[in-house]
């Protein structure tokens, strides 16, 4: 077979696989003596590249020194242009662990190259993703009526939480105009989205994206329901928010309850959320059909350990759930596992079946097309790196991993606490704790970018009011706790640095 | 270092990635005496995999025997569920590039972990995939106007043009609802989108996301326009419906152009469709601001040669444009590049800035910040692979890719027209061949299935009428030819399969 038929060299994927590994393997050996968050300036990355592209290549030429070049760039560009966020000292944001196995899954499904927007067109793509999202589903806990094998029910990877999110949002809006136009009272309307003031921004940009928020300021269309004091959502609110709405003549379509925000990993009741839906605004299959969603992006991997499950207390009465493996769960980005209840009513509002794309499993009704299941109609092979982590690590070594890391969330908040310097402002629920220095929000901000200059550590920020209904939101440092490789002593670490930081005169 | 802290044993990238990097090369070099269509049936993958998770990992057991099971397991369960997307006589939909140079990005940047959702989450993420796509802008021709060194224009790596049209199509939504208001007439109405009869279900998929389109069958608000005979746009066709519904009191918001559409490759003339929009709609600054995207997802990537830059005709007109390195361009999916003249109207559509994602960069307005570009938040190093791709291989390897496969679907055609048996149903414009058998709808789809059965190619097909205008659209068989292993060989063993089939009696 010619060079040209079999596509590549012998033992090409092998050597340079190998190559890139090595390389890998240096990195991760030597990150924790880099500093977390890029020291580069804006421009400075995009300075050291050429304008324009080679119009030679070095594959037809001395490959091996091509390679090499491609190596040094990785090290004297790449890698001082990035904030690591495997770095055991990155505190910031959520994590988004990246295992060894989940990258080799990765390389598998680069190498297969296959689409599983049909099932035709790779069977294996879409089977293993349902068979391993149902794995997914008792692992954590979940609710049959989210499993496969259970009627209409079903799991899907999505790119992100935000995807899954709108994804869940548009057939929530496209039931509820069916059933509008079921009752006689007309298709369109004023459509309205509720989420607790702490859920994450991709409600509002789903809202915005799906036409039904005019602009980040529409809160009308986005109601923003208050929250109690561990910065849940308040179901007093969201009942006085529905039925005002409800008298104005608009439609409520879409309840997201936040198992786990973004700012403090707070867990809406979702039990009294359902309950909240059903009784302002009907019955099952008798008032207006409101979309309960679930928003467990973060969080929700916890629930691996039964201790941590009481969060989804309320799950069973939800249309649909979602978190991100990509976060917590040791499986690179992207991999948000979203599950269905009842599967068609996403299917009614994403099916559109060209020609083309036509085929006889599709029409005998007996596979799942999982194009209809999203937003984008390709699909790469996701579940092979989620199918890699959970053989490699088991469900125990997954649940020793959230189990490890949330007990060194628990030991910084317990050096936070016997300091009374400091203050925890949020209730820790699993692996983020939320702490400032008593004090003005000026010094908190300075003591947390003066903290990510150091470059040992990374954290981020968010503001919280204390009580949550006040007007007086202050300066908080976020601490997450996730990577993998963090240890006992990087937590110490972290805490001498910031009392270390705190003592010095700010900025 | 403990193992704990340095996550993974010393070396075990390196060994893992050579050993699925062989396994790659195996596939690679046999896959070519596989059957190209997946041979199972429904449930059979699904079948072979056990019903729960494993409770323990082979990761702290027998690690070397627990990945020798993953390698078995791809072997007897996975590859035989493959269609096989790089196979050699794959011709079905349109090609799936996936090298060797682009697997080793995606090896790497799944390694990396890193986010680049702001610019500050990894400087490297974001100036890299600026720089590149700086690079693919002056290698298909585009205008400088899409280009990042320009002022307000610049590319961004999507998921999939289908995402990439969502996008332009809910900036194009926003900017007209913006422009409503301020001229005073009120900013939610009935919009409306345009595309070709011919263009990709995306467009509708969109327009139904976005709340634009009731559902699949809302012909009101997403106007299939008619096309010519060689399947583009009529823009008579376009100025009357537009006509039509400003006379009606609906706002037109957004056209689509189809360069290089799915079913034939057809071209719409994005210069006449450009001034249709001007003479119907205002002129610029004046009228209703329709947005102008250009699809040129799959034909895109063959104006890296000069001869098919004509299809761009036009484009400088356009507000966004894109096209699929993962489709034709040695890039696996997913990477679609999606250009903006201007990004405004998109980061004022899609912004949406809670307080954790605030930092110094971002408010400095020096930085591009990409998830304001996109639907989803998070990002991977997708521009690695890019980058990768276009030093291998050089301008000039993807122009010879582009020309060697425009070739063999030129073969195909000659070996078709010279047999007075079949028919040409469409023009081939570049790598796709739209044919069929001279006879019924019947002997054509049985010709197709039975091809698809033999398992030594894989063809797809779509309705074509002939004129386009006439409504007895017909079965046509569609050749699509873009993997870089397919040879002369390849395409004489299709025709002389193509030829034995149909003789044969039909089933």
């Amino acid at each position: 077979m010619s060079e040209r038929q079999s596509g590549n060299p012998a033992g090409e994927i092998e050597a340079l696989a190998a190559m890139f590994g090595r390389w890998l393997d240096g990195y991760r050996a030597g990150v924790s003596a880099m500093p977390v968050r890029s020291q580069v300036r804006p421009g400075e990355v995009v300075g050291k590249l050429p304008q324009a592209a080679p119009e030679t290549g070095f594959r037809d030429g001395d490959a091996a020194a091509g390679w090499a070049e491609v190596l040094r760039d990785l090290d004297e560009i790449v890698v001082p242009g990035l904030t690591h966020w495997q770095h055991p000292r990155f505190f910031g944001y959520f994590p988004a662990n990246a295992s060894v196995p989940a990258m080799m899954g990765e390389l598998v499904s680069a190498g297969l190259g296959v689409q599983g927007m049909l099932w035709l067109t790779s069977p294996a793509c879409t089977e293993i993703e349902t068979r391993v999202l149902d794995w997914l589903r008792e692992m954590l806990g979940l609710p049959e009526c989210f499993d496969s094998r259970n009627g209409l029910g079903g799991g899907v990877i999505q790119g992100t939480a935000s995807e899954a999110t709108l994804t869940a949002m548009v057939a929530a809006r496209d039931r509820v105009r069916r059933w509008r136009k079921k009752v006689g009272i007309g298709e369109r309307g004023e459509y309205v989205v509720y989420a607790s003031g702490q859920a994450h921004s991709s409600v509002l940009k789903a809202a915005m994206i799906a036409g039904i928020a005019d602009g980040p300021q529409d809160a009308v269309h986005v109601r923003m329901i208050d929250v109690d004091g561990a910065f849940a959502m308040r179901r007093e609110s969201l009942a006085a928010a529905m039925r005002e709405d409800l008298a104005a003549g608009r439609v409520p379509c879409f309840v997201c309850s936040s198992v786990g925000t973004t700012g403090t990993t707070a867990v809406d009741p979702t039990d009294k959320i359902a309950a909240t839906i059903g009784e302002v605004c009907g019955a099952e299959g008798d008032g207006v059909p409101v979309w309960l969603h679930v928003d467990a992006a973060h969080a929700g991997s916890a629930c691996v350990a039964p201790e941590f499950r009481w969060m989804l207390r309320g799950v069973e009465r939800a249309d649909s759930f979602c978190f991100n493996p990509h976060k917590w769960l040791l499986t690179n980005f992207d991999c948000d596992c979203f599950y269905l209840r009842d599967r068609r009513p996403l299917i009614d509002a994403m099916s559109v079946t060209p020609e083309y794309l036509r085929n006889t499993p599709s029409d005998s009704g007996e596979v799942i097309d999982y194009r209809d299941w999203q937003v984008p109609l390709g699909r790469r092979f996701r579940a092979l790196k989620l199918w890699f982590v959970i053989r490699a690590y088991g469900v125990s070594g997954l649940r020793e991993h959230v189990r490890r890391t949330v007990g060194l969330a628990a030991l910084f908040e317990s050096l936070v606490r016997a300091d009374g310097r400091f203050e925890i402002v949020a209730p820790r629920v699993v692996n983020l704790v939320c702490f400032r220095l008593k004090g003005s929000d000026g010094a908190n901000q300075s003591l947390m970018e003066r903290l990510n200059a150091t470059g040992r550590v990374f954290l981020s920020h968010t503001m919280l009011a204390s009580p949550p209904a006040a007007s007086d939101a202050r300066y908080t440092i976020r601490v997450a706790v996730g990577t993998p490789t963090t240890s006992e002593a990087d937590i110490r670490e972290l805490w001498a640095r910031v009392l270390e930081t705190a003592l010095e005169p700010a900025l």
